[in-house]
């Protein structure tokens, strides 16, 4: 096995031309066995496995800085840099990330997660060297979807200016995690046909040759030389921002790839290398199924089929058919996506209502602002993402969705802990920055049931609001709570006294859990659901307050802004004087892991929970 | 007066040529006077009265949309909807906002004051109105500083997809707030040339027709659409995008304007109108100065100079002198600005400093994103910024910065009430939405000796720091107050018993005067400078709340997530029961107005803050 001689960084470079050529079945052999087993990003790893080797090649670790834009085809690299035994824990607890991480390995030059920002940090890192005297190449990978997100158009526009030395890597594999849209993608398929170009420009050049005076109005049309360039250069969106195109070139030939990033090397001021790469390559299920392996769990080797059966449907397919109901019924319905049809569930809307369907590319900011567009239009949007990617339009909720009170649904999924793609991607901040925004209502369903009807109840609200539910199977106890949906009103579950536990949307599983421990261990527990982040239920933490001695607040949620802390804002100003313990994320980051290795971690599992409860509850 | 004739939408129809013609003096005279008496923006609604006369002309209101990117150069489109009048009031306490607002006009079809959401605004109005079978048009103007925000550039890559009809102006003014940077603008320069295109277009043309076979080579080159395209027409950047692009036309043209904005409403999809303008139009100083009259205080209308002499420093003249000094120390400390290198006091770096400077453009969300990589590749940057901007960036302070752990300083001016801008620009979040993240400390001074010297300390810290300070007269009581900032701890400016009050920032001099009242009153009051936000002062917290009845938070932000939940919520935990009474802004949007009588409005005025604090206290 060639892969036995690649234990650290730089060890390919001592591959002779033989090695180097049976080295990407290897790699690709391996990334598939490995990933068949723990899960993980597949088909955009497959699809990089040439330029990685390429970068290698020509690049020197650490000292040369590679930064990869989203991060989760970052597994070549990882391989090549020392981590290759990892794998067997990939995404797990405590194991190496599904992400380029510092603390990993120095060979990673900046953490990613999120899409659109490796052009900025490339160019923060190009602009320290310059101005440290320091003497490395700065290489940033971004995909043709993330070059849609508006901060790479920022950084793009930046390094234009500041014209200081780096690569920029377009790994154009014709989509992103779903298919490409918008026009920089009509674009960049207009650059994948260079041959036209290439045919153009010698047929031109053909035709006034065999003129008379031709070779004249060459000379002329090659002095004008910026016309020249839009006239024959592919990549003229960016060479008309000033920055120096190459390409396109097969990113599955590693020769060609090592030609052009030494070229690019030599070139002064920014360059974009146009590489075009087809994701899965090399695994028949993925590259026919790109979308069903971009992020995958275990699957079977030779089918392609996933391993673990799902049994249950999750919260993402539950909205999935509510959603399409609701705008069923009701015309003004619109549905956005930023770049995640399939993940948001919103799939089943498109095919059945095209029309009232957008995808609008990897574009947080505008999606919200676009939503906040149509409402004030008349349409009543929904606009479904994951909790921390939304985060990216954070300023576009405040400014433009509730300062104008615009009757907008953000069905906030992947919300509390997601698991295994870690820290960049917990959803535990939206109670918190959506909470705090005026006119936003904030709900979180405990069940599947809760999820519809609370879904219903927000479309018929005026202005905006969201509803956070998790990654994962939707929860299907307590079946027969189903109260209708009140505004600010939360559901008590169990009435009892002592201590009254408050549980936002999922960690009522927990919660039940908790409650039963408490029951064993001589304590009587009252159980509400809070349904409301925003508003609170002050008559409910009022009577809690005053009929118990105990209260308890449990979110998947950093705890400062979140359900707890201004419950016990509220209770602090309250007559009644009453303790209240807050369970939820305190203060840190949460690292990858299974969501109840990581309950654990962080102390939010039903034992921990019961303990801290029943030692507070003694101290009284 | 022709303006006499103009009172209300559409009116401006009913002119005639000569009147029209009139009619621009007329209402540059009317902004002068007024803006020169009340303060407001001058130099940019100098810069569109033709514009906005064109597009009045063109449009019919307020069936049409016309949103304002921005939106502060919406001055002379209020006038001709109605709303002269009310020019003695622009933007003072429940006069007209100094910003479009559906709240004062149906002629007003979406609120902005941030930059670079018209064209996704936009963008939902034309497609709602496809989708409803409505028939209107929908115009968004946006200068070229405000294009080079992400955002923008998100919405028309949508915008080439949708294909949907809207006009999108493009009002290139060679310069947003302060002078324009980045790869976009030096495409736009290179349209302002295209006298050069033309040039060259005929110079090929002739030199091909002259030739024997000449013809059928224009021939040839015209049928390759697309590159003919590229040769012949500016815009390219659009166009390559899939965008129409009509211009460059004279921006104080009125009939040319009109010619080419009826053009545009014939076209199909989105079509930009590149209108060039010139800031400060009309004006003398203004033109020479558009910076100084930007926004701007009363005036003398002869000489241009100020009416109210600056007698002392603001917090911003504090921030300018200080990092300057710290920067002569260190040559790792770097300054980012986004298009505001005036407003946020960077201008004096820029002049000592020009390499470590960087003006990045409206592009908040790569300004961080490069202060990541610069601070991760050895430097220690400041981005210094307002706070309403800075909620640009909330993602990738969470995901580039804090999540790294990476040493920035976050310079956030005009955090607080900023009066006359209103409620898009009241930084009235900043504490909750920083204050929710791990690894960042959130610090704010009581005078402008302590932001001095936190900005100090905030450099001698590993991981983010940020600054909060509000606009304005920078607060110079208290000097004797000056024990050195050491980590999580505030100061104890009196020792009392009774009543223990946390005042935040800028809070302490509204604090000073409650606790004279309470004296006056008979009540004894301890007071502390809060100092930190996050982490906060557990110690202080438990001394207070231990040795008085009553503990009282004061802060210039939104309640929610901010310091005074977080402060009660550790109380509701530790032993001792004490009631905590918030101060701050609870669950509101706050319109514009002088900051004492936004005070009053919500309740944190002294006067108003006292007898809630003595009636609480009654009552324990």
């Amino acid at each position: 096995m060639v892969l036995d001689r690649i234990n650290q960084a730089n060890d390919i470079k001592y591959l002779n031309e033989a090695q180097l050529e049976e080295l990407p079945g290897e790699i690709r052999q391996f990334l598939i066995e490995h990933i068949s087993k723990t899960g993980g990003h597949l088909a955009s790893n497959l699809g990089v496995v040439e330029l990685t080797m390429a970068l290698h090649l020509v690049l020197n670790f650490p000292e040369d800085k590679l930064i990869w834009d989203v991060g989760h085809q970052s597994y070549t690299h990882k391989i090549l840099t020392g981590r290759k035994r990892e794998f067997e824990h990939l995404r797990q607890l405590d194991g190496i990330s599904g992400f380029p991480k510092r603390s990993e390995s120095d060979c990673d030059a900046f953490d990613t997660g999120h899409s659109s920002t490796s052009i900025s940090a490339g160019l923060g890192y190009a602009r320290a060297r310059d101005l440290l005297g320091e003497d490395y190449h700065v290489v940033s990978v971004i995909g043709d979807g993330a070059l849609t997100g508006g901060p790479a158009f920022e950084a793009l526009n930046n390094a234009a200016e500041l014209q200081t030395n780096m690569i920029i890597v377009l790994n154009d594999n014709k989509m992103s995690i779903s298919e490409n849209v918008g026009g920089l993608s009509q674009h960049l398929a207009s650059l994948r046909t260079a041959e036209a170009y290439q045919e153009f420009k010698s047929g031109v050049h053909n035709s006034l040759e065999r003129l008379p005076y031709g070779e004249r109005v060459v000379r002329r049309i090659r002095k004008t030389k910026s016309s020249l360039k839009q006239l024959l250069i592919p990549g003229m969106i960016f060479e008309n921002m000033g920055i120096t195109y190459l390409g396109p070139v097969d990113g599955h030939n590693l020769m060609d790839l090592v030609r052009i990033l030494r070229e690019a090397k030599k070139v002064n001021g920014a360059v974009v290398v146009h590489v075009q790469t087809e994701k899965g390559r090399g695994y028949q299920p993925a590259e026919e199924h790109p979308d069903r392996f971009h992020g995958t769990g275990p699957f079977d080797i030779p089918s392609g089929q996933p391993l673990v059966k799902k049994e249950k449907p999750n919260y993402t397919d539950v909205f999935s058919t509510v959603i399409t109901k609701i705008a069923a019924k009701d015309d003004r319905v619109v549905a956005i996506t930023a770049a995640m049809a399939d993940g948001t569930g919103l799939k089943r809307f498109r095919a059945e209502y095209p029309a009232r369907f957008f995808d609008v590319g990897i574009a947080e900011g505008h999606a919200v602002t676009f939503a906040a567009g149509l409402a004030a239009a008349g349409m009543h949007p929904v606009f479904a993402v994951y909790s921390s990617f939304l985060q990216r339009g954070f300023d576009q909720i405040v400014h433009d969705i509730c300062m104008q009170n615009l009757s907008v649904v953000f069905a906030v999924d992947r919300a509390g802990l997601v698991g295994a793609d870690g820290e960049t991607h917990q959803g535990v901040f939206d109670l918190s920055y959506l909470g705090m925004i005026p006119n936003m209502m904030v709900l979180a369903p405990k069940n599947k049931w809760e999820l519809a009807d609370m879904l219903r109840f927000a479309f018929r609200q005026e202005g905006p609001v969201a509803l956070r539910y998790p990654r994962g199977t939707a929860y299907d106890g307590l079946k027969e709570h189903r109260a209708p949906i009140v505004y600010g009103q939360s559901e008590w579950i169990f009435e009892e006294r002592q201590i009254a536990i408050f549980a936002v949307g999922n960690m009522m599983e927990e919660a039940l859990k908790v409650h039963e421990l408490l029951h064993e261990r001589g304590y009587d527990c009252s159980l509400i659901n809070a349904r409301f982040v925003k508003p609170l239920d002050y008559d409910a933490l009022r009577k809690a307050a005053s009929g118990h001695l105990l209260v308890v607040t449990m979110e998947e949620n950093i705890l400062r802004g979140g359900f707890g802390y201004a419950a016990a804002a509220f209770l602090s100003e309250v007559d009644e004087t009453v303790k209240v313990l807050h369970f939820g994320i305190d203060d840190q980051f949460v690292q990858h892991g299974t969501v109840s290795q990581l309950h654990v971690r962080i102390g939010l599992d039903a034992a921990s929970m019961t303990d801290k409860i029943i030692e507070t509850y003694q101290k009284l």
